[in-house]
């Protein structure tokens, strides 16, 4: 792998790249072409090319692209050829929603425990799991030494919700809550939200 | 305006500066700076003076922007200073959640009607609409005039999904489907992908 460090543009391709190889292979796809991908995924053949070639020769010149290797080349460049507990926090519609979710598992990340505040919900399940008191969610991280949780509380309560993902030891961050939030270097956030999204497009029409 | 053609990545932060300066304003700060606006957002007070600068003069030289009329500026600038009707495609988990949720309208956009093919799912309420018939979707967007769409339907669903929406005359879709979806020239997709997310964060544990 290259020493210098990987603009995080590229780094935000890969996943995009690894989902598309992953559809190739369940549709019994074994070789493909920068060509090919970038079709799939909107993105330049040469772009796709540029960005695979930071971290390796992982195609033959006229060849293509293995796809079964160049999966599992992704994966461990991007760590997930293994799998990531989780915790939600948050137990309204999102976290529900989140909570089951069938499509982690096979992409690297396992929920583990959702969180609330909220007495009526404490105690209720969401999918398979117990929704837990929030007031025992950092002994639990620290416990279990989770890295990664997302956020589905309220815009007013997140910032309050990551200040103690990240007392506890989280790295990683998704934020559904519509605010940014700030963490202290080496912390990790990434937004998902719908309007943003949305906003962006209206822009065009 | 400035006549030539704005990157779309410029276009894609401006949602967030955006909804930075609702969240002064609701905390009722007037004036604010591309440094104290930057901290918000995580995005340098260079990039920020940049990319607004394309747009027009909308701040003073050492006098900071205006919240309200940057907020002004930025919902023409986006097309959301009115309201556009989106629908909903699949009642799942994730179409409820979106269904339900309070945080579109002030934000430019309304949720006007949710659509599946389960026949236990019709007629049966998702947040405060009815679900629809998906086969009455096509006639329901031209109708309407709907010009914005949100698949939330499995994977495997979402390019036909796509097509028909797309052949009624939508021009935008948000994506909830883990799957790239084709569209023609002049349609525009965005994805939400937790899982995307995560990848990219993983990446720097």
């Amino acid at each position: 792998m290259n020493a210098e460090k990987i603009p995080d543009i590229i780094i935000g391709r890969l996943p995009i790249y690894l989902r598309a190889l992953q559809r190739m292979a369940e549709r019994g796809v074994q070789v493909t072409s920068s060509k090919e991908l970038g079709e799939q995924v909107d993105i330049s053949a040469a772009q796709i090319r540029k960005d695979i070639s930071q971290f390796g020769e992982f195609g033959k010149q006229g060849m293509g692209y293995n796809v079964a290797f160049l999966i599992e080349k992704l994966r461990e460049i991007l760590k997930v050829d293994r799998v990531w507990d989780v915790v939600v926090v948050g137990a309204g519609d999102i976290g529900h929603a989140v909570a089951r979710y069938q499509g982690f598992t096979d992409r690297g990340f396992r929920i583990v425990a959702i969180f609330d505040n909220d007495p009526e919900k404490i105690g209720k399940k969401a999918g398979n799991f117990v929704i837990q008191d929030v007031a025992h969610m950092g002994e639990y991280i620290r416990r279990e030494g989770i890295k990664i949780a997302m956020i589905a509380v309220p815009a007013s309560a997140a910032q309050e919700v990551a200040n103690e993902l990240v007392e506890a030891g989280v790295k990683a961050i998704l934020n559904y809550a519509p605010i940014n939030i700030s963490v202290p270097e080496g912390v990790h956030v990434q937004y998902i939200d719908p309007v943003t999204h949305l906003q962006r497009m209206t822009y065009y029409l």
